[in-house]
């Protein structure tokens, strides 16, 4: 049976490594220890191996069917729902005012990642309902947050962020669909949205979607973008009625193939309403405040789907028997399993080595998305917010794109078996493709870390991300990890602090095109430091447990063997990776279409 | 249209290149000329493009089925394979003596490309009915020759390579089909194998199964196998009846759709002929004769695949608008052509680097095949055989790893749409990922490059590679190609060879899991270099012909960026993995299974 994730990795980030405990001592958590904790994880685990994981290939195979305009979905969502309700995954984080358990979000991103690894879609439903609602929390007004809002939370109805149109893509400057002002104080809407997750289904009774309009009138470009709750059926006198929303189409996706992703057409017949949320025309403003608990939710999708194929191909590894060891020529001995090669256990420990790092990663973000809510101190706050300011575009990429890798690996080691669809890795890896396009491509994210986030503030969050460095690099030496190891990390980020500054010069001089020429290469070294990092403090951890007699010692040396390859292996392509930004290769921007 | 192949590439490999009609003056290309390659790329190019690729969404959709024993492939397929036949594909380089039209190795191979490119499946056919009866050309007697390959060159019966078992897997040595002799001079045969593609259809009505097995009394491990010729029926007085080959299931593969992969199971009634090729107990070795070949088609598959697909994203990128220049913040400007954004230009530039030196690196391979068989002269036929030899898991598994890469290129560049069934570059990369498993997985062919190739005959074929790089270096400076170019790629040679030496030594000194312990990285590296180097070559034969004013002026200077970018920003590389290979970097190698 596949564990989807380690339990002990869960618990050693958990409790090892970013003591999560320690959180229940500011007021928000206060009510919560780490048997709370326990009890929430566990009931996720429990759902996600007994009721979600078993559903995850007749979803696959049976994508949801549109019909008389409606969309059917699979028989297994109308049970698999309802748990996931009654766990309380909707509000799992959310104050006990609107329902929520006020979970930090560290103890969530954990539990959630069992819940993913078994069933992205299954789980998407969920994720997008509370994505939805808590737009509305945070901006919507009373009513609103009355009537949609608490409804969302209670799990009667579900949401959908509906931002991309056909014409548009990834440009939200060029959104067209427009909202007129009516009398009542809602608005008529009118426009196209498309690649809308779960924007109709028969899972609930209602969907509403959190969508971007122009009001009529307002300025072009994003400045003109206004945010608005747009029900797919609006209550009249308590009774729901159609809102004029309709299915233009059915996206065929090649992989979270149990959620439909949906082409939307607001107000065909001129009668769709929608209800602004928040201000007029700061609708791209307050959608981003969502979007990076949005992106850390996409790596954390990246994470468990390399997760869950990883422990699938260990356990082939361990069980398929297959040739024998270098040199022996002796047809007469049994073969071996696959895991006493070589090159099998170089594939294993690579995706080992990515799984881990990405959840550390994430791990240590939530837990900044938690001391930047509740923190009583200003200054933690702060320094919480530009950590995680700063990270966001790694968490939700690295998993993706060295997600993808994993996956790919997962495949290769099932050998002519992980090219059959009656094996689970070719799933696996065609779920993970979309983690590097949704909620901002990979090509967005690196033009977002290097042309905004790291020369932010005068380079601050990058300061303190030295910071952090430098603190778990005295910690691994304290601890005895290999000199070499955190000698490497240290002089990798002196190398990405100097880069930067260099970059961020070239850029204020006016060289804005020169400065963001290898913004893929930067978000790539970028992201191999912070993971080498995680690894750093993982090892450093494993060291101090191991020396303390810790029992768990084979889970333990597994960390640093982890650790050993990644920072042994991948963090010195930093360097090379570093030279390219430097030296503005130009191949590719001096290229005129017309050679391709 | 999509392309397939760059008509212009094709022209530039074949005549700028390597110039193949050179090879008209060794005796068995003398009826050739540059006219009849033409004819013979324009037969398959047409047929490619007008025939094979409208059938392959079609085939994709809807694979072959398994009904009351029999597998009934798609109905395009009746079509398809006449036509291929009537070309003449299946003996293209084969001698007239056996119907075949003597060609070039070299020019079947582009022109292949594009029946490749088109529909992989459908050409999947072909190319093993020509691999199974070059086979019994090679090594079987005349009655085999008569009754089975001629039958399989004229298209009336395909053929398979039938090798892998399902206990078995890649290692042969643990094959158990065997084969007791009987008095009419063939043998019964029993035993199941697996993956065979094409092994059962109701395309023509014979199938031939070239197949490994051992002879009752055989000694164990790869020593004891020998070569079967099995048909799915026998001719007994001139009709056909079953001959006890029957289809134990059918494998749902994830790409290459069009082209059944089957369990067969021979002689479950006991009554199963098969014809012995060749030797007793040297049918491995007869097998390898033809691995080189089918490897070089592995890898022209992956080119193949990558080129398509590039193509795809090529005409999309220059179609879609979305956005606008970096700093240009009016959005009532109108959006531009997304190949004007640097990071599509380098997804498409990385693609066309990665296609371009897989077909560069394919067809200098072919010509060393051409040489090796036909030139005149005993030396160039041992210098091409060598060099063959040694580039052959090269030219396998770069296009097949890298050429995933490229696909997943493909598939980002189109966004959200690239993530639908309805886009075809999705349906590239499912097929690509076959490439890195069949005819010996990547993990394999690191094995044998560095456990064999290089370090062969007292690293001969090795020395003659730096011959032929020290020669583009020597021609590509008086070409007046970049001087940084041309030292990169003779001092990356020079680390090759020196990293070689110090392996092989490592290796004779006993420790062969040190000396093995990165061939992944070897064969990365070494496929690096492989294809910097004939970037260098095409960039040198660009720059000869621009400063001649040849009118092909934007593809040559597509082949400079190309080059450009494959040299300063991936030849780099090769000195880090070439470290990793040299510290022995352990983490893998002292791994235990049980710390995963």
């Amino acid at each position: 049976m596949n564990p989807l994730v380690d339990d002990r990795l869960v618990s050693f980030l958990l409790y090892d490594l970013v003591d999560a405990p320690a959180l229940c001592s500011l007021a928000y958590f206060e009510d919560h220890s780490r048997d709370t904790f326990e009890l929430y994880v566990g009931s996720c685990r429990r759902i996600a191996r007994d009721v979600l994981f078993p559903a995850y290939r007749p979803m696959d195979e049976e994508p949801p069917r549109l019909e008389d305009g409606r969309i059917r979905v699979h028989p297994s969502m109308h049970a698999i729902y309802p748990q996931l309700v009654d766990v309380g995954v909707l509000a799992a984080t959310r104050p006990a005012e609107v329902g929520g358990q006020q979970l930090p979000m560290t103890v969530a991103t954990l539990a959630h990642a069992y819940l993913m690894a078994a069933n992205l879609s299954a789980y998407g439903y969920a994720a997008l309902t509370t994505g939805a609602a808590h737009l509305i929390e945070s901006f919507g007004d009373e009513p609103l947050r009355r009537e949609l809002m608490t409804r969302m939370y209670e799990g009667r109805w579900t949401g959908t962020m509906a931002l991309t149109e056909p014409q548009a893509g990834s440009s939200l400057a060029d959104i067209t669909t427009t909202a007129a002002p009516t009398e009542g104080g809602c608005y008529l809407v009118r426009g196209s949205k498309i690649f809308i997750s779960g924007g109709d289904h028969d899972l609930t009774e209602n969907v509403v979607n959190l969508t971007l309009a122009r009001l009529v009138g307002a300025p072009p470009g994003t400045r003109g973008i206004s945010l608005f709750a747009i029900p797919n059926r609006r209550l009249e006198d308590g009774a729901l009625v159609d809102n004029d929303v309709s299915v233009a189409g059915a996206i065929h996706k090649i992989g979270w193939r149990g959620l439909p992703s949906l082409a939307l057409s607001f107000g065909e017949r001129g009668d769709c309403r929608g209800w602004l949320v928040g201000e007029p025309h700061h609708g791209l403003r307050q959608m981003f405040q969502m979007m990076n608990e949005a992106r850390i939710m996409i790596g954390l999708n990246g994470a468990a789907t390399a997760s869950v194929a990883y422990h699938e191909a260990v356990e082939y590894a361990r069980t398929r028997t297959q040739g024998r060891a270098l040199g022996d020529r002796d047809p007469t001995r049994p073969p071996v399993p696959i895991v006493e090669h070589a090159d099998v256990r170089r594939m294993l420990l690579r995706q080992k080595a990515i799984v881990d790092g990405a959840f550390a990663l994430l791990a240590t973000t939530a837990r900044w998305a938690d001391l930047w809510e509740h923190a009583a101190d200003p200054a933690v706050r702060e320094r919480s917010r530009l950590l995680l300011d700063l990270l966001t575009p790694v968490a939700k990429s690295f998993p993706a794109e060295h997600g993808f890798e994993a996956n790919a690996l997962a495949v290769q080691v099932h050998g002519g078996y992980g090219y059959s669809s009656e094996y689970l890795p070719e799933a696996w890896l065609r779920d993970q493709k979309l983690n590097s396009i949704h909620e901002g491509t990979t090509g967005i994210q690196s033009l977002d870390l290097l042309g905004r986030r790291v020369v932010a503030q005068g380079g601050a969050p990058l300061r303190l991300f030295g910071e952090e460095i430098a603190e778990a690099v005295a910690r691994a030496r304290r601890a005895g990890v290999n000199g070499a190891w955190c000698e490497s990390v240290g002089r990798r980020f002196d190398l990405v602090a100097s880069l930067t500054a260099e970059l961020g010069a070239r850029g204020l001089a006016g060289d804005v095109e020169g400065m963001l020429a290898h913004s893929a290469d930067y978000l790539e070294l970028f992201s191999i430091l912070a993971v080498a990092w995680q690894h750093l403090r993982m090892a450093t951890v494993a060291h101090e447990r191991l020396a303390a007699g810790d029992e768990r010692a084979p889970f333990l040396r597994g960390l640093l063997a982890g650790a050993q390859y990644w920072i042994c292996t991948e963090l010195p392509r930093v360097d090379h990776l570093a030279d390219l930004c430097r030296s503005g290769e130009d191949s590719y921007l001096r290229l005129d279409p017309d050679w391709l």
